[in-house]
């Protein structure tokens, strides 16, 4: 990918939202969150990501000043009169599952995409977890972008199937955990799933499976890579948008969908995921060294690789 | 491991039943499973067993022949009147929950396992799925073995739990799936559940996570292998059994505890679980050629390899 757009950052169009969060470990009230906050978190740590969002006159802005500060673009983030969206949640005693106390849509209801000038040469583009049909509206208004990667939400595949089902077809990359494509395939095994979605459009599918890892499957290949096996989970809340960031951010820089490119992709993903739930809202991902980013990197192959030719072999 | 016992079979004690199987694809009545039985079928691939259980007298036996022919010493199963340990049981539409539609403990409630002596030199034993008092009757006959892989169950964590946590100290592997860990253990971060059974004796703890891999724990390393990803899960019944025959086999055939032959033991487990759920009972594993066993050996590291070094890293 050498035709002068290498350098465009990242388009990344999604929910900027407070969160209040209550765990096992503590509660956390009306902490920046959201899709895209998640997102450019973790992949302004590998390039640069232009957002688009919509927050209301209550938004602590300053409070994302650790973006902008590392190349973010926060221009495209519209500031409205009325208040910002809430989600209010509380996760049980194991941190697998949780129960919304309360979402409050605000400005988030009447939010209409509008893609900067700037923002529209963007070759990869992510969009974040809100309506199909607006997502097909950031599609209408930019350039050609190479690399279009999608993640959705059980909401929407219940109540927007059909502007879903079209979009895969203007997606490279669908991003999606284990549950929903179940859901939105009408299939339980995940790689005849993967293979409905890939029938109708994405070369690539990414199924998120939270404490299990994530699998990638390609058309003719696949990979996996699991859960880090942390020992303190703090808050797991953003986990899926913040391993979107490391999976893309980490493509944008390659410049590359090749196999290898993406077999990394997946562990830096994970990596980032992985550091996102050891505090709450985004607090991990502002400060995170990079040299702990390449150290968990390498935690990943050591618990993973092993030799598969030894003397040893079945057939005594 | 060269003292001269080296060449000693596994000396497997579990359960020899009929189940009568049903799944979102069709029926099996009266086929042959149990513990010992998918576990010898696994094991038996890779090193000699010896196996002690109890059956009645509507057992056929003929059926166990194949393993007869890999060197499997059978002698140590018992034939009384009466029936077979029977289950039958049902899969739901995605294969990762079942209803058990009935269970006739026969002749096996009143199992009182006797090893024969030409079976207590064994440096491997398995423990199958058993009450642990008859666990810790199984350790009392025996000479001096060097490793006990242990395998137990809810129904055995909520009703037996005292002999259950004794027996720990008797035992060097642990192999338990991830709920039942987190019972024992009363902890729901696996990593810590894990050091909760080591402190009271087993120095490695395997967690099987059914399609969602298993992870090996030791003091300080561990290691993930996923659920290989099968588009024709046939019946999933035996997988646990079949994971501990391929993870326990290689272990005595490469007469090693190294971290590189835990690590292998563990991809040829997930091998062996993996292929046992293609067909009802263990018909796959009856004449499965060591071709296949290395093919998918190599699948698992094409699925999970990947350079941690590139050019490209976060950072830019």
């Amino acid at each position: 990918m050498a035709d002068g757009r290498n350098g465009t950052p990242i388009l990344c169009v999604g929910s900027v939202a407070l969160d209040s969060v209550e765990t096992p470990f503590g509660r956390a009230e009306r902490v920046i969150g959201g899709s895209a906050v998640y997102f450019t978190a973790a992949a302004s740590l590998f390039h640069a990501v232009q957002v688009v969002g919509v927050v209301g006159d209550d938004y602590p802005l300053a409070e994302l000043d650790f973006l902008a500060r590392r190349g973010a673009d926060l221009s495209g983030i519209e500031r409205r009169p009325g208040e910002s969206f809430f989600w209010a949640g509380r996760y049980h005693f194991d941190l697998n599952s949780r129960d919304t106390l309360e979402t409050k849509l605000g400005v988030f209801a009447s939010f209409q995409p509008k893609i900067p000038p700037s923002f529209r040469a963007a070759r990869f583009v992510f969009l974040g977890n809100i309506d199909p049909v607006l997502q097909h509206e950031v599609l209408d208004q930019v350039e050609a972008p190479d690399v279009v990667a999608c993640d959705t939400m059980n909401y929407w595949i219940d109540g927007s199937r059909d502007a879903l089902v079209d979009l895969l077809a203007r997606v490279r990359i669908l991003i999606i955990n284990d549950e929903e494509i179940r859901q939105l395939a009408g299939e339980p095994n995940l790689p005849k799933a993967a293979r409905w979605v890939q029938s109708r459009g994405p070369e690539l599918v990414v199924v998120k499976k939270g404490e299990h890892g994530a699998m990638l499957l390609a058309n003719d290949w696949l990979f996996f890579v699991p859960g880090f096996p942390l020992e303190s989970v703090f808050d797991p809340t953003g986990a899926g948008d913040a391993f979107a960031g490391g999976f893309v951010g980490y493509l944008a820089q390659a410049g590359s969908l090749a196999p290898e490119a993406l077999r990394r992709a997946m562990v830096y993903g994970s990596v980032m995921g992985s550091y996102s739930v050891e505090q709450f809202s985004v607090r991990r991902l502002i400060d995170l060294p990079v040299v702990d980013i390449e150290r968990r990197m390498v935690q990943f192959r050591e618990i993973t690789a092993f030799e598969t030719h030894v003397d040893a072999a079945p057939g005594r």
